[in-house]
């Protein structure tokens, strides 16, 4: 296993995948792993659905609107889930009333983000390639169905992986003295300068889901990218609220 | 380095550290390589403030109410980051106008929690300690004052790290068959007995935090922690639109 420093400086989002089959012992160990994360207040307010059936991968890969969800080898949803301590407190004699509120919906979606992200993490560290899905959300109902998820749940992330088929270049980002401020958030007076050097790195990166096209400059990206947000990924509160969040 | 694999294996959150400092060469290779982390559509919506300055980590202890935040070494506060994107989009001429929304906002959020999830995993990787700071949206407002953070920014998760002086006992997880489920959601006939083995295995655990004392029984820490969520901590969503974004 590379180390996680090496495995940041070296990360590329990888989305085609060879036929091999990572096995069931490896899947388990890096599972085993995963449950050690970081978690608010201990609670563990967060599972993992395994997409094993080919149907539900489709169905899947149909609302993200990418069709190599439906050929990635492992592929796993991540939701808040406070359903099970609902249950727990239930099935205890106890009465769970007022705590599905912003507060524990919110230690339940970082929950499901810590552990994604580390799933990326380890097994871009075991030299396997990854892919987060941020596009489940785009049909936020219909992802509770595909899952039979209960009240007090919630789709939050999902990550496909597998061994790569593809060689990808290294995707600029920003430089850290953007990013990494002291002490007081840093206003920068001319944006369009401060970002002139990353707009042109950008420009050099040859985006292999494009046609293996030149990508636009970063400046431009955030203009068109932000500009298009669906309206279905808008209403994430209310069909939270549907699921029985209190928020 | 550990690998992941295995500093996920042995992880405990560290609240207490040696005097030893981190030299700045470290942290500037830990930060470069979080440059890296995955980030939504590209779009980089969060930031890291660090704090070095004592009165600020006097501030934030009390805002978390954990007075070990005020003597970590190393203080490092993520926040969603929509701002630096808006002034990119406004000082190249253009209008930002409908992106503030819930879609974007939740974008940031989850980039913020990635940058940090993976800080936590490199400093525990390089054998350092590090803790979670959930406590810093006790009190939101007091933190963007504390901050000094623009509209469109909001605090998301804070990180601290250093050298451990502590040698915890590894707290238990749930075991991934509560939490790993296949193509649907898991119901459970009857949580109480499920979780038995787990409930019991947990008040084997001593907490450092709580004067070496066994801890109670998962089941009832599910029900005591989740009762006791403070009023201000359910204000998110109303400060997140005070500081301009339409939830």
């Amino acid at each position: 296993m590379k180390d996680l420093l090496t495995t940041l400086e070296n990360r590329r989002t990888i989305r085609e995948f060879t036929e091999e089959k990572i096995d069931e012992e490896t899947i388990q160990k890096i599972l085993d792993a995963l449950m050690h994360s970081p978690t608010s207040m201990g609670l563990q307010q967060a599972s993992l659905i395994r997409i094993t059936d080919p149907m539900k991968k489709k169905e899947i890969a149909k609302v993200g609107n990418q069709e190599y969800i439906e050929r990635v080898p492992e592929l796993f949803i991540f939701i808040a889930d406070h359903y099970r301590n609902f249950r727990l407190i239930r099935d205890n004699g106890r009465n769970y009333d007022t705590n599905s509120n912003v507060d524990i919906f919110l230690q339940g979606f970082t929950d499901a983000v810590i552990l994604a992200s580390n799933m990326v993490s380890v097994v871009e560290s075991m030299d396997l390639g990854a892919f987060f899905i941020g596009s489940i959300l785009n049909d936020t109902e219909k992802m509770i169905e595909i899952l039979n998820l209960p009240k007090l749940t919630f789709p939050v992330v999902g990550v496909g992986f597998g061994h790569p088929n593809q060689n990808p270049q290294i995707k600029p980002k920003m430089p850290a003295n953007l990013r990494v401020f002291e002490n007081s958030y840093t206003y920068f007076e001319n944006y369009k300068d401060k970002f002139k050097d990353y707009d042109e790195e950008m420009t050099t990166y040859y985006d292999l889901r494009d046609a293996n096209r030149r990508v636009d400059s970063f400046s431009n990206q955030v203009y068109t990218k932000t500009m298009k947000s669906s309206p279905k990924r808008n209403e994430f509160l209310e069909i939270a609220r549907k699921n029985s969040y209190k928020l």
